[in-house]
């Protein structure tokens, strides 16, 4: 059985803190070796029975970009519609993704129709499998992390929409946009704390049963 | 911006290939100090907004964890009469829970109605909330398998049920159910893999567009 040392333990608690939600991004390339070996956490993801539900789509060409930052753009200025007074004030100068110029960016889907693991763990909770694509997300998140890259997860998209211009199939649900790249500057406060949309809670509430 | 040594990024990739879902467990108990250093995992988690809506219950009584067990038993017997059969032989022989043994078990929720945020990132894909708390579960499920702790996710359960046997809040949605302790072993190879039901992909197929 594998140990850990002290020293990768307080080194592991520092990637927890130091990650963050990147949306500033340097425009220099990012090394394919680099971003196919950060890739490869994918597979050593938990998924339910092993269904390995995953499926990337690199978003590169100028036409797709273009099609995914103005699908952005809309919801984005649909979201800050649903504000008014400060609220309004404050989302309207958020930098909310880094899809402008982020050199990587990645839609992650869900198979929802999947036959691998014979839909074992999925049929109470099909969302199940959903969810084992957001945790080979965070692995890979974390991983771009111990490397300098920074990472963005941009939900303020339709769907729908995006799923339709990227021409996937129908059976594929998004999970996460990802923007992907240097960061500008790396802090261990959230944007939107040092913002003042919101702060982190102080303490982790545990109900017992 | 703090850097990652190449040690760290070997042990990293070592976590990763070494984190399982463990089903069989060591009774003997986790010491709370322990327990609770691996939650504060939690509070390091992204989360769309910041919206921190991961909620947390232990479940600790006989009465509850009894309700749990059941709520699982049924529904993994209802799993299986949908398999026919080598599927069928092979899903009865599989250990897909730690409920009966782990010392500790947590259910772990989303809450839906959370004003924390003010929605921000959520109007076009509200799951984003539900997948802010996957998150968070898998940062703690790493942290604590750096601690020799094992962690297995259970989704064979009637949510609402246990939602209800729990009596926590009706805009709160069960995302996981986790048992925690001391694996009796561990290994490299899920247990899936292992016993035959299904297979790891041998590579990560990445579309463009």
């Amino acid at each position: 059985m594998p140990e850990f040392s002290p020293t990768f333990r307080q080194d592991f608690d520092r990637l927890l803190r130091w990650r963050r939600d990147v949306r500033r991004f340097r425009t220099d390339p990012v090394d394919d070796t680099l971003l196919q070996d950060c890739l490869s956490s994918f597979r050593l993801a938990p998924s339910v029975g092993l269904s390995e539900p995953w499926r990337l789509v690199r978003v590169k060409s100028p036409a797709a970009r273009r099609a995914a930052l103005e699908n952005f753009e809309q919801a984005n200025a649909e979201a800050l519609a649903g504000y008014s007074g400060e609220k309004a004030r404050l989302y309207a100068g958020l930098k909310l993704s880094g899809m402008q110029e982020s050199p990587v960016q990645m839609a992650v889907f869900c198979d929802e129709e999947t036959a691998k693991g014979s839909g074992l763990g999925a049929a109470t909770m099909p969302e199940t499998r959903r969810y084992s694509v957001v945790a080979a997300i965070v692995q890979f998140w974390l991983k771009a992390r111990t490397e300098g890259l920074g990472v963005g997860w941009v939900s303020i998209l339709d769907a729908d929409r995006l799923r339709e211009d990227l021409q996937v199939s129908d059976g594929w649900k998004l999970v996460a946009y990802l923007c992907i790249g240097w960061p500008m500057n790396v802090t261990d406060t959230p944007e939107l704390e040092h913002v003042g949309w919101e702060t982190r809670n102080a303490s982790l509430d545990l109900l017992e049963r």
